[in-house]
């Protein structure tokens, strides 16, 4: 096929001064991560920046910090145990040079994501603003810089609260502020490719390619299309959009192969300057069948997903490339093969790492809660969809666009108008069909709208919110039968890591969330029941338990970690909690074997009770080893709750135990064990907190500290709350939300820790809240 | 004189909802203290605090703290060595009950002063806003409160920075944001006395009075005014305004004695209602002669002044009633007879008690630095001036109206105007002359404009700022010389409290605040040099020195205590330093003696130095005893620099020493005592931080610490900064900004302390910044 090379004409859409919404597509984008100076307060105005100033005068007021992006300004309070977290206003600001190589070439800041109101300056010019935190934007600021090859740059960013913006402030999760995702700057040719649609469409055995895009510009100029195949080889080149490409056999885009093909794009200006991007895309079909199950490709697969908060310790929202592609690692070997973005659309390489790891995306925009706001609000929430979708809609992983999550939550406006938010949730669904109609709409939780959407949850939350879980295979099939897609979003509950208890026979206990141990004990037993029933639920499309990881909240300042959302099955720092490898055994195959109970040091009881013993393990049989001795093996049974079917009961030797677990899968012997003291004393009133030093390493130390009584016995379901405070030259390593990083935390099982920085020598105090029990113990730097 | 009673007209100037300028008068007005709720950070309106909540529900969030008013959010952060102090929005709430006894009586709320932008709700009804921190305004709530028993008051007040408010955020001072002052709740009758002006005449012999008054409402009413004598004797009586009273030979109101006549008001409205209040005034006459001197009364009187900011430790701009006495008291003790209240109008009470003491008062719009800004900006400005005259014209104390500090100070503003700023400053002081043609105008620091005010005062800093203050004379003569009217307002330098050095010869260092040593013992030369001059300065007006107590500013983080302007000769908390003696020793006539040295334990010199030792006192003779023996019996000499002659050259014993100092005037003895030992070892560099610990009574510690050599040898010229931290069941009570309360401070004479709460155990460390050098004590309860 050979077409006439023709000069397209391009839209002159440039507006030096809004904010546009698209993806930038370019393959040289400079991130501006170094350079920054950054103010958490408001300022007068940019003149503050800008006027002249010295050391010691009254204009270096007030103090600026040098940060680098991505940056939020949450990072570290939102997770402070003593304060509400910081919603307002803050300043960056840096000099900026440019030399765009592009005759009457365009310079663009793309913003990935800010939050929650940005506006930008050029010197003393405004050149732009962005509402809502979590769509990527962009600025041309050709005009602003043109003529100067240096310029202050500044951005004030804003995440006050605001009652006409979305998501709501009652919402369970930090509203952070910051420029919190990469910030790049672009050049771009005088005319250049500025939406570029890629439609893969499977018919029969065949797959073609249609392609769209829009320019922007006045110069026009033409394009150059390759369709790239998996290993990288030209299958079809074009030079003008529509079905620039089929193909034979295609090879389809599966959780299981996640292959992807790409259009490597030319585009040649008509003055000269050339843009080339590569954009990914694949081939595959899905359907959520009426009344279920899911179908991709034409197979039925179960949707194995959770959640994940743009939100980690130290970091806040700012998440760095490296933890961006960890999480992602850790969600594929924990087996999801689905993730709901929850509670808004989340970076661009996420979204990558979904398409080349084989992971389905819930993407959503945050409509989350209170109540529907007036005409500001609700052109917010389509913006974001739309730009939502124009940003992410390439990625073959997304598969469910997101219209709302709990608007049937009151709380924001004297007025609730169910009727209002049921029209405005229609409306949504009704544009993003009108712009993507390949995928269908999904909220959750608001009865009244599961009409207005094609797909839908409920909200089922038995064994934690409400109810016991063994109710929930009942819960499932009833929303079965009742919605014509449903699909199970949000399940699980809360645990406060290395908290585990001899209790037994959870699943009728009648639960919420005010009553609940948090027990890790509990939650895998609940995760596990879930599990197996939803194995066996044949219609099922899929669930997607809350939450994977973690993360701050601001509502939740009693939680065992004050502020945080402790649903998650890794810590807000990644660390795996037990529940982790539950969901490993269930939904993975590389053989892999786990006792419950690295983090349980301590069971307790009778000399001659027996304690039951869960190996989680997707392999076929299991050995487990008490002392060296042979408690027999088990073979995997997902009939047979809990662990499959790996459970045993054991009678425990008082004081030191050892468990082994020998797991065969075929001609795979893998095997993993565990140490556990067996205590058999009884234990009064907690009199005395005994502390324990140990080097990380550097400048880093852990004090582990236990709680026993007056004979020193350890009081193993003692669940105070203990406050820390460091003295020295250095520091507590608190504010990151995790178990060994809150200066404020509840014990578990009678045991606390916390991280210290410290050079030479300091102290570290642990005083129980309320009790006057505690004390200290020195850092003697070297020795610990 | 008998006169027919009538029904004075009222003027109908009702408008609820805005802010009213007047003080309020009434006998009996509810300070609103306590109930409140406080949250420091901008809520997304009024509708967070009146909707449905309950504890644990998102709606309960952000959360709230319980204090009293007057409150100050500031009061910690101001003074925090690693934060830039709040400035925003912050909240408070309390439910309001009411009962107005008065048939179709008013009701009022009286915020004395609140920072910056206030903005009040009565339920969901915005009724008012102000713009201003200093002056006082009410509200008449009356129709909102209308019907109902109980209401929910919430009051937004916000500090942010705002280029077109004053005083510009790069003055001196902290601008403080918060209900800081009483907040009453008056009930008035239908009609009532809203401004009440006496005009007190002298006449020869007899003085007569004058009043004005205007009334709000519609009902009408009749006044009944008393004039009561300085012992609360009815001296006239009069039901209307005009020449209510004339009273021969008047006592006269003046520093020395300061005599206060009243009058009682008591106005019946038509429908029934009373308001009664009492309003003091004085009979005096000041002059401003040209080129000098003062008369008070036909008398020349030396003004001997200072300054005084709203700012105190622990409380930032809140002051409590107690403290506002405390200060007054300190300041009349120290023979004060003069304060400029700068840089703006301040509580009612400072006023009453200047005039009950006999300290005249400048007291001054807070137009300060930066430049000028537009029509918002300058209506504030007159809107203050007029405020501050309405509401402290009758105070006899007042002697000067401020109308701008520091106007030649640009920044603010990309452009900077003078002629500008001389116009809009003409402007204020014919608006001033206007409404109190009794009073002169002043202002200090831009020389452009002292054409413009009556009374000037230029920047005459020598021997911190600039110059040295051996020059000071001549500058004070040519300054007389060469404006019509001049006071000196504003001289000093900074003072690290317990910093003393053995150097000598200070007068004619080159002097700027960069470059300073920051001892005591300058800063007592340099007052105790300005003191002898000016009293022998017969054409000077006076002087205020800058001044009285350390206050809190956000541009000075590297000072000593960071964020504290240490010129003050009172400690944030009203501790003298030494300097205050000066003052006294000159400026009282009490008998007074101390022996400059109570917080210099240790001086150090070779074996056979001699050291000067200076006492200030009042007294006609003083005699010096160094370990029981006499050195000899000096006389009061005013012109023998320094410390009016009481000056020995001292040979220290080594080690320890008692000077005693006996002073007497006429048949009065009085003495005092001081321990000092005398070092005589060379230190080496800084090896040791050395700590001891004190009790100071209840669960209250003070730590101690002391910079010694790798010998032991204190290093007494040591001013690194050290930073304290607290470990344990207690925290250190810092953020005081004072020598006990910072955790970060520069050593003074190689030592420093902070002061902690401690219930059973804790450990304090200290450590140099950047050397590494320091460690901890134990805080050992009931041993310390």
């Amino acid at each position: 096929m050979k077409r006439k090379t023709v000069i397209l004409p391009a839209l002159f859409l440039l507006s030096a001064f809004t904010a546009g919404a698209s993806t930038v597509y370019s393959s040289s984008k400079t991130p501006l991560s170094d350079g920054w100076r950054f103010v958490r307060q408001d300022l007068g105005g940019v003149w503050e920046i800008l006027r002249e100033s010295e050391k010691g005068k009254p204009t270096e007021y007030p103090l600026w910090t040098d940060v680098t992006l991505p940056h939020c300004y949450n990072a570290e309070d939102s997770v402070d145990p003593d304060l509400n977290y910081y919603q307002g206003a803050a300043w960056y600001t840096r000099t900026l040079e440019t030399a765009n190589p592009f005759p009457g070439g365009r310079t663009l800041l793309e913003f990935e994501g800010s939050g929650q109101v940005t506006d930008v300056w050029i010197d003393s010019k405004h050149v732009g603003s962005h509402t809502g935190g979590y769509d990527g934007w962009s600025l041309d600021i050709t005009d602003a810089v043109s003529g100067k090859s240096s310029v202050t740059l500044s951005v004030r960013c804003d995440n006050s609260r605001d009652f006409e913006m979305i998501p709501s402030q009652i919402s369970d999760f930090t509203i952070a502020g910051g420029i919190y995702r990469p910030l790049n700057l672009v050049y771009l040719p005088s005319s250049y490719v500025s939406t570029f649609v890629i439609k893969p469409v499977l018919d029969g055995k065949t797959g073609y390619v249609d392609v769209e895009f829009t320019t922007m510009g006045p110069s026009g100029g033409k394009i150059s299309i390759e369709v790239l195949s998996p290993d990288g080889q030209v299958i079809a080149v074009s030079d003008a959009p529509g079905r620039v490409a089929s193909v034979k056999k295609p090879q389809l885009w599966s959780d299981r192969a996640p292959v992807l093909y790409a259009c490597r794009v030319k585009w040649t200006d008509a003055k000269g300057g050339t843009q080339e991007f590569v954009e990914p895309f694949g081939f595959r079909s899905t359907e959520f069948r009426e009344h279920g199950p899911f179908f991709l490709n034409g197979k039925r697969v179960l949707l194995k997903g959770t959640h994940i908060h743009e939100d980690f310790a130290g970091m806040g929202a700012a998440l760095s490339e490296s933890v961006i592609r960890m999480q992602m690692r850790q969600m594929k070997d924990m087996g999801a093969n689905f993730v709901r973005l929850g509670h808004y659309q989340q970076s661009e390489l996420v979204l990558s790492l979904c398409d080349s790891l084989g992971i389905m995306v819930w993407e959503e925009i945050p409509w989350c809660r209170g109540g529907l706001g007036g005409d500001g609000y609700r052109e917010q929430a389509r913006r974001m969809l739309r730009n939502m979708i124009a940003q992410h809609r390439n990625h073959p992983s997304v598969i469910l666009w997101g219209v709302g999550n709990e608007t049937d939550w009151p709380g924001d406006f004297e007025v609730f108008d169910a009727d209002a938010i049921h029209d405005f949730m229609g409306e949504l669904t009704r544009l993003s069909h009108s712009i993507d109609p390949s995928r269908p709409t999904v909220t959750r939780r608001n009865d009244r709208n599961a009409d207005v959407v094609d797909v839908y949850s409920p909200s089922i939350w038995d064994g934690w919110y409400s109810g016991k879980f063994f109710d929930y295979p009942q819960k499932d099939l009833a929303a079965i039968e009742k919605y014509p897609r449903f699909f199970h979003a949000e399940w699980g509950g809360d645990s406060h890591p290395h908290r585990h208890t001899e209790a037994k026979d959870f699943g009728n206990l009648e639960r919420n969330d005010a009553n609940g141990d948090w027990s890790e004990t509990y939650i895998i037993h609940l995760f596990d029941w879930n599990l197996h029933q939803q194995a066996r639920l044949d219609r099922l499309t899929g669930s997607a338990f809350w939450t994977f990881r973690d993360f701050a909240t601001p509502i939740r300042h009693d939680n065992p970690i004050p502020y945080m959302n402790q649903k998650g099955v890794l810590e807000h720092d990644g660390t795996p909690k037990e529940s982790y490898y539950v969901f490993q055994s269930y939904w993975t195959e590389d053989p892999m074997v786990h006792i419950y109970g690295h983090t349980w040091p301590v069971r307790w009881g009778a000399p001659s009770d027996s304690h039951e013993v869960l190996v989680y393990s997707n392999c076929e049989r299991v050995e487990l080893f008490l002392n060296g001795k042979s408690l027999g093996i088990k073979t995997r049974n997902v009939d047979d709750y809990p662990a499959a079917g790996f459970h045993w009961d054991v009678i425990y030797a008082p004081g030191d135990n050892t468990l082994k677990a020998v797991a065969t899968q075929g001609k795979t012997v893998i095997g993993d064990e565990i140490s556990q003291y067996y205590e058999t004393r009884k234990w009064g009133a907690p009199a005395q907190v005994n502390f324990d030093v140990k080097s990380l390493g550097g400048d880093k130390y852990r004090v582990d500290i236990l709680l026993t009584d007056s004979s020193g016995v350890p009081c193993l379901d003692a669940a105070h709350f203990v406050r820390f405070a460091f003295a020295g030259d250095g520091r507590l390593l608190d504010n990151m939300g995790t178990s060994h990083g809150s200066r404020r935390i509840q014990l578990a099982n009678g045991r606390a820790c916390i991280d210290v920085e410290c050079k030479s020598s300091g102290a570290v105090s642990a005083y129980l809240e309320k009790e006057g029990i505690g004390g200290l113990v020195d850092i003697v730097c070297g020795k610990n």
